[in-house]
């Protein structure tokens, strides 16, 4: 049994009215340091450039998972009645923590440093940290088993499947945090529908049949978003420069270039980082970097990160043939540039539209009215048509306007 | 004849649907690197500690400040026909530019460094900078006139008063755009119904009589804001132990020792800051140097920056009578803790409830249907009361939790 | 022990979301003659001839009625744990069945009859109906309880209050309905938040003192929906046309003459109507006797018949004076036309601005921070500046527009 | 060159904001009695009985289309530009007036009595009434020019596709207002930005390739909205009984019975009607003779109307097979019931899913960025998709319940 607070504290949120938190040590969590540093890490890398009030945190977004797994774990019958007070709690808190570890601009970040924010994420949990302490004395087994629903190990997927599945509480709350942030209307759809519609069958997490139309308008929404706030060509954009940024400066270091900003030394140098360094680098931190990078001697350094603090991005052209890019590769020589940081591709490869991912374990499945258990895409016309739909590629290089 | 641009360019924003451009002198100080710094400095100050999503930032504010000036002077046909296209876009840049010289949590570091941020926006307009150089290449005068309204020495105070007077542009879009950032309904008002019944009548900014209603909404969310956002007293423990940590580190400087964040010594010496400075100086810059205080030497120093960091804020108490403060110093003291820093007062006299200030130059008036223009509290009954209703007080006292 | 629905059954509603029903007695109540009949009588009386969209049915309100009830003794703990299981019930059936004795155009039409539609409410219960059989089916007290806690003689009195007191489910809905379907703003307030510090303390329903804004916000809600919906001249000179024409009808039946529509008849003789002839002057009904009435032989009727049915309403003025009135009398008989029904006066002491009423029965109270409950005026600024303010008063006079 | 009113009229709305009125023949077209009757007439059929709240008319349905067109004519400086003052006008009032046929309950009401909804519209305008006075004293083409803008006979064909082609300002309006009423999310999509990226290139309305999202996302919407409301089987239970109940006094007529409501029989004698015998056929009306069928001695009639009245709606069952119908055809006459009006099929190729209809005047063409304009399935993954879905089909029949 674990303790509750004498009243149940409530947080004021735009997307969920209000998160709600009964548990003293969901508290006790949100209180840590370790979580509240995710205040100071933004939610969306670089759509802020291009919709200019997405610039909240993964503190909030954290809430709001947490909060989509406590609508589930209590409100939702058959989900309460199938799980233990134990897993209840473990999947919440799976909810709140899963994004712990992530770090500033973590999609470039991490493409420079090789370490991934899952890995710091567990580390966290089972480390030497507040949060762990706090699990710790919640449940000696506790932190191990929240880190195994979050990285998926965890013997009852269905636990993993509530906090990032395919139905996932992670991705219901930030499509619709990103939409409301961005103050488009693609990232809409009727959650509470699709969160009193969700049952477990034959194991199985699934969806009532009264519910595709929900997640029919989920699956759009996801793709939509993609499309018209994640991959946004200016976006994509400041993060290719971003990229090449925190490149440029690996490469100094690893030519022997002294430092410029020790916090994110560390973190370039293929080493296992200290928990303490993860967190001093936060995003106020790296862009404290960043301006000091914007002074610094090496004048390509200097230039990319005078780009992304004054917003001076580069332009961009699609790629139909490899001609493209080499005509292009001549223009950026000629001009005195390096390629190799003023000649970035970004292909669709890397960033696929998948509206509904199609492997065995991320189906989702519906609760037919015939009483069978069937794979989405086998009763939705909709989602059916977008499983064979070719492809959308979008395949992009980046240079400096001037030499358009 | 201000140049146009080829087409209108639209930044997408919650609160206005879309902010519209159609000017390139516009576009222009948008990109200059002086407005794009306001992206690194947050709308509220410690309002973000309390209603976790209330992250935005200035530049927001700014382009809405603009959207709604621009909507007044371009689709208001009265306010249209009564300026000339140059007043139209001084005023317009005026409402964009007005917020320039804000730096982190002005609140709380201009009360410990001296230096206004009106003090600043007027040298960022009429000095050496992108925005100056832009605008006087619009036209030799337009620095001067955009600084003017800002500072309200333009000689036709109608321009200041759309700006910031009393049903102003700054307000308007600051209330909408803190509530829909909280999550709150409190700043709600049909701003679309005053935009379109405001009119200029014998040299005045009047509203017409049918737009009352709308009026009186505006003053209750302003006063609703005020109390449940921005006066809120966790808001204010924490704007209170940033205004202790400045302090402190100014007193470390004074007294000689050396310095901790270099970026932060020169606003701690009353002597005037180069723009440069200023623009260094920004949330991210802030929070950086806040980071190194945690680490640092002074007990003091390095308590009050983690308590900011992390989250550990003072609690408070109602202060009936100086006897209660009298009490709690005492406690303070045998705590071993110095009450210049660890007991911190904050009176109602500081944050009056002002739903609608009844200076001269500050009056709302009344286009009523009989042809007279009267004050407002002439027309409106809850106005009137308002105005006579005594002032709501709120005198506070913020200490370590563990004393009380 | 009330039996429960094997599944909740839900009603999408704009206001709530989702009304939901646990308890057969409820669903039953709902599929019953007289309640589905509400789908016939519209909320609004002349409202809709201003705000076009304002079309909504009692059968929507009583809906959203219900829940509020609901949320409160089913959500809020402490009013939950309060009553008992049967009180429960009592109160929720209360609020779905509150209206359940209105006719078409209830405000006029019963100016004229002279039969409430409250009486009408207390005979569908009590007496012989589809309604009651259900609720006698229920419990033997039942029907007796739930008439008793609408009309405010059931013993407990806070059932009353929670359906129709001064913090009710009754107005809270109806504002935020009409709010809705007006497309206006000025109806919106923080209802989840009032229920939430809703409490009953010292036998009285109390709001916690966190929640005195929203209670504030409420009250002024209150106040513009009156000013700007209710109150509008326009639904006014509609609602005075409508109470002259059924008043000419009544005159010409008294007068002998036969009768046009004989389902309206009985209304018109002072006498006691059936149920039955109740059930069948539904608001489709009336509008079709109106139908009749513009082709009738009575000129007057005709003409104020024609005047709803088309359009073309009375313009109004001020009454400054007796004066006014009686000038304006002149021209009506100069015109040839009948003052009693061409000359309509609404004076304000019939629709006095209360935002919040001052007798005891109906004191709104606060759980203070400090234990005590006190009466609302004394803990808010903005109640108490209001309750001292003068009445607005709005007296005017209507005619046809070609006498101005 | 028209007249203007002196000021510019507005409606507020819940979908648009406000509705404008700029010129003195939309006011006054608005006033006539053939556009007010449209007050008295539903926009949803069936649908109020699944979504109570769906209660709106086509009145403000028709004064919302109306606003689409006018933003498009006058705010989309494209297609402004592209047409004179005279087209601007003529495709605004066609808007206004393009569903001023319609009667009570259409849909069923239309199947029985083979007098279609868009003959009467035409003859109102054309023939004597308020309206086509109206438009003659406008200019003498004006209504030939308004109605066959309505039947898509007039030259310019954008003018048509304006008012109902396939990104139009009907279905438009009626999605979002469908949606917003029923309060369901499913209707919503980002229609500023479908209106401002509209344009007319080599002689087609198309759409700029920026607005394809929104293209996807408004043909979902019209899926969502067909599946969830307008095809929901409830409602098409309620339609069903509708229209046997309209079969059955018709034959009743035709076996020589007497008329139980004479408003209704002209409609059902294949003859033409009189315009005043439409005016008269509202849906007040219609609801009465409604409640007259209820007391009448047909059982047939009598039960249906009933079932109607009090919501006794038929259950439903999928058809698989011939067999199917079959067997219930003789539990139907088992039961001693007639199966014409006691077994009702409602086969899905009378309601085919098409959320993009792929003929030739109909296509939706996109201006790419290289210039093309190309039809859209060529230029949409998604749209590509639907097109080569299978059709969802849905076969039901209806019977009583007690019969399952």
């Amino acid at each position: 049994m674990f303790e509750k607070l004498n009243e149940i504290k409530v947080f004021r949120d735009p997307i969920h009215s209000y998160v709600k938190v009964e548990y003293k040590i969901i508290w006790d969590c949100i209180n840590a340091r370790e979580f509240q540093r995710l205040r100071r890490v933004r939610q969306l890398g670089g759509a802020f450039i291009v919709y200019h009030t997405a610039e909240h945190s993964r503190f909030s977004h954290s809430l709001g998972v947490y909060e989509i797994v406590r609508q589930l774990v209590s409100e939702n019958r058959e989900i309460h009645n199938a799980l233990s007070e134990y897993d209840r709690l473990t999947v919440m808190l799976a909810g709140l923590l899963h994004d712990l570890g992530h770090g500033p601009y973590s999609h470039s970040f991490e493409a420079v440093t090789g370490i991934s924010h899952e890995q710091i994420t567990g580390r966290i949990i089972l480390e030497d940290s507040e949060i762990h302490r706090i699990l710790a004395n919640g449940s000696p087994s506790l932190a191990k088993d929240v880190a195994s629903v979050i990285d998926k190990t965890h013997p009852n997927q269905i636990l993993s499947q509530l906090v990032s599945g395919q139905l996932d509480a992670d991705r219901m709350d930030y499509l619709l945090r990103d939409a409301y942030f961005t103050g488009t209307t693609y990232g809409e759809f009727d959650m509470a529908r699709i969160l009193r519609t969700l049952q477990i069958r034959e194991g199985k997490l699934t969806v009532k049949e009264s519910g595709i139309h929900s997640v029919e308008d989920y699956i759009m929404a996801r793709y939509h978003m993609y499309w018209q706030v994640y991959y946004h060509p200016v976006a994509r954009s400041y993060e290719a420069i971003l990229h090449a940024m925190f490149r440029r400066y690996r490469e100094l270091l690893e030519l022997g270039h002294e430092s410029i900003f020790a916090p994110m030394d560390p973190f370039m140098k293929n080493e296992e980082v200290s928990l303490e360094a993860h967190y001093q680098l936060d995003e106020s931190c790296c862009n404290y970097g960043m301006g000091l990078f914007t002074q610094c001697g090496d004048p390509i350094l200097r230039d990319l990160a005078d780009r992304l603090v004054n917003r001076h991005l580069f332009g961009y052209q699609d790629v139909e043939s490899e001609e493209d890019v080499m005509l292009m590769q001549k223009k950026v020589e000629e001009a005195g540039l390096d390629p190799r940081y003023y000649l970035l591709e970004d292909t669709a490869s890397q960033q696929p539209y998948v509206p509904y991912h199609k492997d065995k374990e991320n189906f989702v499945y519906v609760l037919c009215s015939d009483g069978a258990v069937r794979e989405l895409s086998k009763c939705s016309v909709i989602v059916s048509a977008l499983l064979n739909a070719e492809d959308k590629k979008d395949y992009k290089m980046y240079f400096p306007k001037e030499l358009d």
